[in-house]
């Protein structure tokens, strides 16, 4: 089952020398830090999502046999109900459901998911078209609104779905079914006189079709992605002739700007991360997918800028992003507030997607560096310990008004992360003909074919609360290849020996990764040791919200003060840039975690009589506090938190 | 025509040794700091504002004859459009217009107000009933929705304009109108089994009702303004069942508790202040009124309680409060976001119009401490120097993306502020029997009645550049009776004298009020001192926004520094404990002001190289700035802005 049936070509990846991520289901996390929640995801998330689509009455609008249910969410003013776009959000959950099945196979799991592949074939209109919402309450409006309506990004997300499942068992009704739906978009869009012009404004659709392409090896399929991403930003608009159709004033439009969706301008001309959050990262997801595949060095150099500019100027200290809710995105170069960061869930996975795909082109540790950085921070605060409460917005400062939720007014965060965290495996480890790049730290086992050479490697480590990490080589026959291993760019001090023979670093690395070329014998062992004391993180000054504040990072993991541990609001306290920060491992902290003890300064509000306001500055007295990883917030009793702590 | 016509009892306050106010048109700002902003107001604000009105179309809305035009605001969620209160806007505009027509008589003003007077008089309903909304869109549903839809609240403004005017001219047409509108009323709602048991949820009609109550002296009046306090908040909500008679489920309500009209209890039982800013002060102005007018202690009880609870917890340190705009309104304790202040100028306009009236019963100056507060910061930066541009919001931190604006979606702070500046002498003097009652401090001539003896006073000083005040006396008899003035709490060094002659503050203050009993005599004079030093303010410790910040004040004059007076960000600044503030006069900006000159640091953003952050603190270079006084901020070009300094 695992490997592709004949009918459908193999993937023209790797044509280029793109590395090739391993496939997820060769990575296991038997122990250590993942383990748990990997864990959790395919036990408790998987199956509770599931049951919060049916209780939501999610799976209800693919009863096309009925008439339709009142709506659950309301038009909103921009003329779309988060209904419209209900499709996207079990696309999402049978993608992450699907990811768990070829290592944990599951019957009843797999019926599911087939019974909603029945339905929507069932629904699928005889040219193709599909989409829950417009067949069943407005089949006259499909394709007539694509700035606001979401049509291909719910097709998008049920072609990631289809492309999984089939990947996964081999099945290939589902993966059919979105090839027909596909076959119509591609016969109604397109640059010809005959087709509309247009592209949606919700991206999604762009990165499915090439996950598509690389399972079918159909040109269209490519060369559809493509077109959407370079007809996007044209002008005249293509949104301001389609509102004219439909009646309106374009000048209406809610959002004012197209740069909402990343439309202002062509997207090779961007130079500025704009809009809405996960859109953009979903568009950039795509674009560096098609530098490679076409080779395209003018798109590679637009996601490079973009990354710049984003890294440099719009991103949070945890890999959060998109500052506002007004947008739910961007807004101007360093305005990270603290306590009203929007920074979706969807954007921090989307940027590890981002990331991800960037490094397999171009292996630079400044794309990986991030993609670690969402993981253990920033993506991975967006579910809690239990594996079924969720955050959208990922604030870094909290006086206690924020709780996790079981299920959300638009739930696109919770299938998001599932589907990350059900195919963790994949961001590991990527191979292209002689070379294998592991990319990321943490304990696991892999088996891995290096350009036809099989591999087994375990890497033995308490990453990310230690440095040192172990890889452990098994093969059958001696072969020569070349390691490749990121050095983080979080570590100053570090240091890797092959069989306790030290590699000359300063002679290996190439954009953060040090490459070891040799014949590789079972046995073998790579030990890495990365430095990684607690350290004060400082924002550029232009980062007003943060001026005057550090924020605690050891090794890849943020840390944030909660009020649970310390029992009064850590916007009370205040560090000083002396005082030293003690690492301890907490055995009982939430499944086990290095907290950071330090000696804090406690502003007194003694003394402080009716006003608020006064001209002596608040007393500041002793007061020990420990910081917890900021991943695991909001896991405990309600309280404020605080990442970025003053000075004092 | 400044005199009460006798057809009209004469007003019943003062009754229980209340203060009076000294009428507005007594006092006159010749020169010092309110001479031009008194004068913007009444020759640029008021005519200008008439001109917007006349623009936009809010005076379209009385055009009784014709069908209605299209909405210019589209209804809101809450099922209210702006225009539903389009009335209370020149019901405003009426007042702050006819507090200039006495001292600068203008028929041409006057006609105009007289054509809006007529047009009202032809468009109310036979049974007195006065709402342009609904008289000409909805007749059928007056009186169904008091929760949402602000009918007593358009009401109570016209009836403000209407006694104003009428105090301003003696013509009785305009104050005839709106009698018969509370009569009718009066009929419609109250505690008798045949009327409604409501009250409008934007409280305004009760401190209304107690104006013309103080004009015409019928009981009435002053019952159904004490009946609505009274009513309000007694459960069940009145709101509840008036959603069931128009078919809606309670809970659906938008805003989702009643406090955010502070109808969630008895107002009696009240102890924080909660919900809509400007509304709860509303509420309060008139408890203050009602807690005299009955001699009711417990109204004045809980006055205290909430003006309590709003200075220790809830005010800005400009007078500004509401920080949140989702309900335009309180948050919870210590909430005070600087970026995000929602700060409506009309809720500062209004904490002024409370704690005068507040101090008219209990002379104590943390009433008039507040509304001087408001008077200098943060209701007047609502107003731009040229008179013809406002704020709706009044952040305390800027970067550049706040820009006064000429009108407003909803205008209602232009006319509040204007109404306010147009009246300013009331704030300044009142008198009981025996007394008077020096509250504020700026350059002025007043004509004063002191229990029938006759005073001219002239305040000459600088204030609030410099805390010198000298009061010089003209009255033709000598007279005994008691001169009350104020010592502001801000000030912690003052002296007065009479004639040379020290007074001892220690024996002759009582709540910040020195009184001075005695014989005087034309040609006396009172000199008074205050220590003005440039001063840090450090806000409570459980303000976290504020935490290791401080705000600079001087005498009543809070600060901040713009970025057009030192060409960065003042998000860069640091100022350390130790650095001097210089006051100096710079009469080149913007009309003349004390400006604050300090040594301060930058934060250099120089070195660092692409990534947002780092682990070694920015360099700190020294840099001079300069802090302007608040209210004149966002006159020049636009830039970011700071009130609240970063410590270094």
């Amino acid at each position: 089952m695992s490997s592709l049936p004949k009918s459908v070509a193999p993937a023209a990846s790797g044509a280029h020398q793109r590395f090739v991520p391993v496939d997820h289901t060769k990575v296991a996390f038997p122990g250590g830090f993942w383990e748990s929640w990997t864990r959790t995801a395919r036990e408790v998330t998987v199956p509770s999502q599931y049951r919060r689509l049916e209780e939501e009455g999610f799976l209800e609008v693919l009863d096309f046999g009925k008439p339709p249910a009142p709506l659950v969410r309301p038009i909103q003013p921009s003329g779309l109900s988060m209904q419209h776009f209900f499709d996207s959000d079990f696309g999402k959950w049978i993608e992450a459901a699907s990811y768990t099945l070829k290592t944990h196979p599951d019957p009843d799991l797999e019926a599911k998911i087939d019974g909603i592949v029945e339905k929507l074939e069932q629904g699928q209109m005889a040219d193709g078209y599909l989409n829950s919402w417009f067949i069943r309450r407005e089949p006259e409006k499909r394709w007539t609104n694509l700035r606001d309506l979401h049509e291909m990004y719910s097709m998008g997300h049920l072609l990631e779905g289809a492309v999984a499942y089939f990947e996964a068992t081999g099945k290939r009704r589902f993966l059919d079914v979105m090839i027909r739906a596909v076959d119509h978009i591609i016969d109604t869009f397109g640059p010809e006189p005959d087709k509309l012009a247009g592209y949606d404004a919700h991206e999604e659709i762009e990165l499915a079709l090439v996950k598509l392409w690389r399972v079918t090896g159909d040109p269209r399929h490519l060369k559809l992605a493509t077109w959407f991403v370079d007809e996007r930003g044209q002008m005249p608009s293509y949104y301001d002739g389609e509102a004219r159709r439909r009646g309106e004033d374009p000048a209406t439009y809610i959002y004012q700007t197209y740069a909402y969706s990343q439309a202002h301008e062509p997207v090779r001309e961007q130079r500025e991360v704009v809009g809405h959050a996960v859109r953009a990262m979903y568009l950039f997801s795509a674009m560096a997918d098609l530098s490679h595949e076409n080779d395209d060095p003018a798109l590679k150099a637009a996601c490079d800028r973009l990354f710049d500019n984003l890294t440099g100027r719009q991103l949070y200290v945890t890999g959060g992003l998109g500052p506002s809710a007004s947008n739910e995105g961007f807004t101007r170069a360093f305005d990270l507030p603290n306590e009203t960061a929007y920074a979706e869930t969807c954007a921090a996975v989307a940027l590890g997607f981002w990331t991800h795909r960037m490094a397999q082109t171009d292996l630079d540790r400044r794309f990986t560096d991030r993609l670690e950085t969402v993981l253990y921070n920033g993506a991975l605060s967006g579910i809690a310990r239990d594996g079924e409460h969720y955050f959208y917005e990922n604030v870094l400062e909290s006086h206690g008004q924020h709780r996790r939720w079981k299920w959300h007014y638009c739930p696109c965060c919770p299938t998001n992360i599932a589907r990350m965290l059900t195919s963790l495996g994949q961001y590991f480890y990527s191979a292209k003909k002689d070379e294998l790049a592991v990319h990321l730290y943490g304990e696991n086992t892999a088996e891995l074919d290096i350009g036809g050479r099989f591999v087994r490697l375990r890497q033995e480590t308490r990453y990310p609360w230690d440095g040192d990490v172990a890889l452990a080589l098994t093969l059958e026959n001696p072969a020569t290849f070349t390691f490749t291993l990121r050095i983080p760019g979080w570590c100053r001090e570090a240091s890797v020996s092959v069989n306790g023979e030290t590699v000359d670093l300063g002679a290996a690395c190439v954009k953060g990764y040090a490459s070891i070329t040799r014949e590789w014998r079972n046995g073998d062992e790579i030990r890495l040791s990365f430095a990684m004391p607690a350290e004060r993180l400082y924002a550029h000054p232009a980062a007003g919200e943060d001026a005057g504040r550090v924020a605690l990072r050891r090794g890849p993991v943020v840390y944030c003060v909660e009020e649970a541990d310390i029992g009064i609001e850590p916007q009370r306290l205040r560090l000083s840039s002396e005082a030293a920060l003690e690492p301890r491992f907490d055995a009982t902290l939430l499944g086990g975690a290095v907290v950071l003890e330090a000696e804090g300064l406690e502003a007194d509000a003694q003394g402080w009589t009716g006003d608020l306001y006064r001209t002596t500055a608040p007393e500041l007295r002793p007061r020990p506090f420990r910081a917890i990883p900021y991943h695991l917030w909001a896991n405990r009793e309600t309280g404020a938190m605080q990442v970025w702590l003053l000075e004092a």
